[in-house]
């Protein structure tokens, strides 16, 4: 049997700092090939992506990824939970994959893995800390780190120092944790690995070496700081952003969906804000409140509590954009993904495709568009694919070049065939 | 009892041909006040207005009028037959115009009284002639033509010759016979009046003398050709028209409305598309497809037809950003208007509205905020205020200037009073 390393990705652009943590998996694993599940236009940080989708995916095939599936956008502008979820049961669904390996600030799986653990048993007085921190108002990581506080002095809870969690809640080793609980669940045969993040952290803008954080990777680009990125990422990842950028077709800005956004808020009821994904508790009716504001920055900046967050309230606005209400993504949340979409694939990932062809449970498609026209498809399938298509429809609306903004780039674009320069697979 | 002169009208902008047609009403009737009933912040065209309709209100206070009401957007962003009604409704509502004044290009009421007449009475024949032409794709104005010139040709219809009939209708012969037709239905005791427009044609992008049409001036005010502008548009209303430019309120391009547009089209399914106003047959493939236009200018090109033509789609596509659909503006075309909203009025303007105030049968509105929150208005008054805030709300997101982008500008901004520098009642 050949070794299979799943790896989730943004590649939001591809750094040093995924290189890295590339490098390490193979040493973990000799031989392994690897696979990557990757957001597609719009992140989790309820973002457009820098670059498009396919420039992302060339990047990773270039530094070593042997096929890249695409997270579908239902799952990838989810919190925690329900992207990790999505992920991993893409990753299941190839039926090859036999490693997860994701970078985290631990470091360490032990410290991970009780968490998970102690959190996915439920018990009611973490439960009911959770809630209650919640209600007074916390972000999600800090309920969670106060929570855990809480039952580990009783005693009966974790076997954790006060000073082990603090600062431990950090958005990789929540993440992590999200990985190890969506493991467990799906896919318990799969073994988590874990890599030590390297350098800059999540929120640092500043590099650390040759390593520096995806978000101040970003913003340097768009202050065209370009030192900055050219000492943090690799030459490959490099010459494809700034190819798309060439072209127009990057970097792509927030901003740019303003008008967007602020006209379906002013159009929208607060009824119908209320159905939107992670609304809660009267959000919707600040929602319509703040929905006058002249621009996104100000609207943000009047809807940020410590609760709902910058990429919370992104995310909620990601939702309104495409039209995803609570009812649909329970559905997708319950239902899993319906197939496996291949953004690009290396020499290598050639031969292992006809093994995924063999093993996998859900249907490999390459071009959407007889996929969705199928009598066989479910509308489930079709209606999972319609998302995808339509974020990027969208997404391209926001490209700085106005000749690169037609729709259907979905149904036009081939899938990505690339090769490291340099081999990297020995 | 006093003369009052209703106008229809949308000052888009106010320019020397307005002033014409108002001193010229003033003529026809000497003594009588001038009631101006304009659209708001789109047009029948199905484009925004230059600058918004404050600042239009104030330049035809400025130019004479004595109040000026909002048309409201659901009838002023539909075609000729929807508009003239709404409007004719609106002014009938005050109690107390007894004279309708329009321009036309005919210049006489008896050709286009004529035709009304006919029209109205429907004869089968005609009747059969209109939907066969339409049917074969001409649009409205020529289908009108060929039925008539059908119709007169057998000798059984209309005592026009086709020398006529040849190049009679134009759009603002269309819009009078349509408001002969209104006011036949409607308000049959007010008495209508028809000037000769001078100068410059609908179409014509020239100017004639001082005379140019107001999408001749609007074309030099974006091509920054201002000689043209100074010549054609009266001191009053291009002082105001300029000092809204010089606020990055104006003057506002339907490009800037591009990116919404396009994102509506792309997340709206066919069935949803074909419940639009103006659309029939198959329209909404068409639509779809389009909707993967880079850019507005190519969306039209696409879509334009004999029938569907550019104003026509403009029209859907405002209907589109409104969330305006065939039921709710059959609704509203059938209840009429629910309200006077009064954008503005002059010192001479105060007296009248004292009269207006006994005889209306329509309640008069200066704040939106407590008309929509009142519990004794019905919740049809409160949709139809509803589409006019949401138009504001959508259109300022077009202003040149970031900061003047904020919602809710139907509630801030107080009713225009404003007088002619120079009296002109007299």
């Amino acid at each position: 049997m050949v070794d299979v390393i799943g790896v989730v990705v943004e590649y939001n652009p591809f750094h040093n700092g995924h290189l890295y943590h590339l490098t390490k998996a193979r040493e973990e694993v000799p031989g392994a090939h690897l696979i990557g599940v990757m957001s597609g236009n719009w992140t989790q940080r309820g973002e457009p992506a820098l670059i498009n989708k396919w420039a992302r995916a060339e990047a990773a095939l270039q530094s070593g990824i042997d096929i890249i599936f695409e997270l579908p956008v239902v799952y990838a502008v989810q919190s925690a939970e329900g992207f990790a979820r999505g992920a991993v049961k893409t990753l299941e669904a190839t039926g090859i994959v036999n490693y997860l390996c994701f970078g985290s600030e631990a470091g360490q799986l032990e410290p991970l893995q009780t968490i998970a653990s102690y959190m996915e048993a439920e018990p009611p007085l973490f439960k009911k800390e959770l809630q209650l921190s919640l209600k007074k108002g916390l972000s999600y990581p800090a309920a969670l780190h106060r929570a855990l506080s809480t039952v580990s002095r009783t005693g009966k809870g974790l076997p954790f120092s006060a000073e082990v969690l603090e600062n431990f809640f950090t958005p990789n080793n929540i993440l992590a944790i999200e990985y190890l609980k969506a493991v467990k669940k799906i896919s318990p045969e799969m073994v988590p690995l874990t890599i030590k993040r390297r350098g800059a952290g999540f929120h640092d803008l500043q590099a650390s070496g040759d390593i520096a954080s995806a978000t101040g990777i970003r913003r340097a680009l768009f202050k065209k700081e370009l030192g900055l990125v050219n000492k943090t990422v690799p030459g490959a990842s490099r010459e494809i952003l700034y190819k798309e950028i060439a072209a127009g077709k990057g970097p792509v800005h927030e901003e740019k969906y303003a008008d967007v956004i602020l006209s379906l808020l002013r159009r929208s009821s607060p009824e119908k804000l209320a159905t939107l994904p992670e609304v809660i508790e009267g959000m919707e009716s600040r929602l319509k409140k703040a929905a006058s504001s002249p621009d996104l920055h100000t609207l943000i900046k009047e809807l940020k509590t410590r609760r709902y967050t910058r990429t919370r309230l992104q995310r909620i606005l990601i939702y309104l954009l495409l039209s995803l209400n609570k009812e649909t993504l329970s559905y997708f949340n319950e239902a899993g993904p319906h197939y496996l979409r291949i953004l690009g694939f290396s020499s290598r990932g050639k031969e292992l495709l006809h093994r995924i062809k063999t093993h996998a449970f859900l249907p490999l498609v390459t071009r959407p568009a007889p996929f969705i026209k199928d009598p066989l498809i479910s509308p489930g399938a079709k209606q999972m694919m319609h998302y995808d298509i339509l974020a990027t429809d969208l997404y391209v609306l926001g490209y700085p070049n106005p000749d690169q903004r037609a729709g259907g780039e979905d149904f036009r674009h081939p899938v990505v065939k690339s090769d490291p320069a340099v081999s990297m697979q020995e």
